[in-house]
């Protein structure tokens, strides 16, 4: 059965293991096994916890034939980080790369509703000078264009769903593309 | 020669190619080649120039034989995401992974200087609820350990540098590390 691994930080919502039911049942009905990043029970009270969680993740990612990245804006203007590391990851071994984010707002945009940015007359600039990438893109060129060359282009709502960390929309629109790429059509 | 590429936000600096050829002599002082994601010249007001920087910039990465990343949080308590995908990139390809951060502050510090959190009695949380992952690491446990694995620990400063964004120290010590190796001994 083909494997999809569920990256985002839904790790961090209150009830983790309930969005894991609702989003592996999801995949189910497409035909599609999702792996989700807590399946590997870990003692977080362990000494070695953080090294645990990254074999049992990176072992789940291996056995993937595709990633399915929640890339909604996690405390600051772009993805969470653990997230982008393993959409990285996926893509460096050629795997089908699949994401959503429930924030249609571009990076830019973003940006200068957290900070103070300003026109240098080249190019927007934060207030250390640093240059912010304004490509009329949802995040990072790299992660725009990577899932782009690697699967299909980043899924965004026209507008923000109620709530952006329960809504499963997006989600299922990428399960839906990630069926269409992965599974053979029924026969007869 | 032995080809790094050289990852980071400071590709967004005033001076970037500046920054690029101040790296790059560095790593020509331990016998390697940097790379920098500017060096194939794209012209920024093209329409598909984020899809050419994305084409530049992987060719580059496919070419090295490691990746050193610049860590140092950018916009918010991570590091850049072009940066954490490349990372991850390199890793899925199985490159040798090394990486700084010009702050040496934990990752749940940040997050509590930056918004408001709480103990729930069982682990951080923010005013959404979403958990803090608080491991006592520098960034997302996936990057942290990421380099544990694939490369070396995350090099940091014992205190801050004056200026995070020019700071060269602990870049240089991951050129050393990636010298160490990946060039052969001198013979004779």
């Amino acid at each position: 059965m083909t494997k999809i691994y569920l990256a985002g930080p839904d790790v961090f919502l209150p009830k983790p293991l309930e969005m894991s039911r609702q989003r592996k049942d999801i995949c189910t009905q497409y035909g599609l096994t999702g792996l989700f990043p807590l399946d590997n029970e870990v003692d977080l009270k362990a000494k070695d916890a953080s090294l645990k969680i990254f074999h049992s993740n990176e072992t789940l990612m291996k056995e993937a034939d595709a990633i399915i990245a929640n890339l909604t804006p996690f405390r600051g203007p772009s993805a969470d980080a653990g997230t982008v590391y393993e959409l990285g990851y996926m893509a460096g071994r050629g795997k089908l790369c699949l994401g959503y984010s429930n924030d249609p707002s571009l990076y830019a945009e973003r940006v200068a509703r957290s900070i103070d940015v300003r026109n240098n007359g080249h190019h927007l600039i934060d207030a250390s000078d640093l240059t912010v990438e304004n490509f009329g893109l949802a995040d990072n060129l790299m992660i725009v264009q990577g899932l782009e060359l690697y699967g299909c282009p980043l899924i965004v709502p026209r507008t923000a769903p109620a709530d952006i960390w329960h809504d499963l929309t997006s989600f299922e629109a990428c399960v839906r593309l990630a069926a269409a790429r992965l599974t053979p059509p029924a026969s007869g």
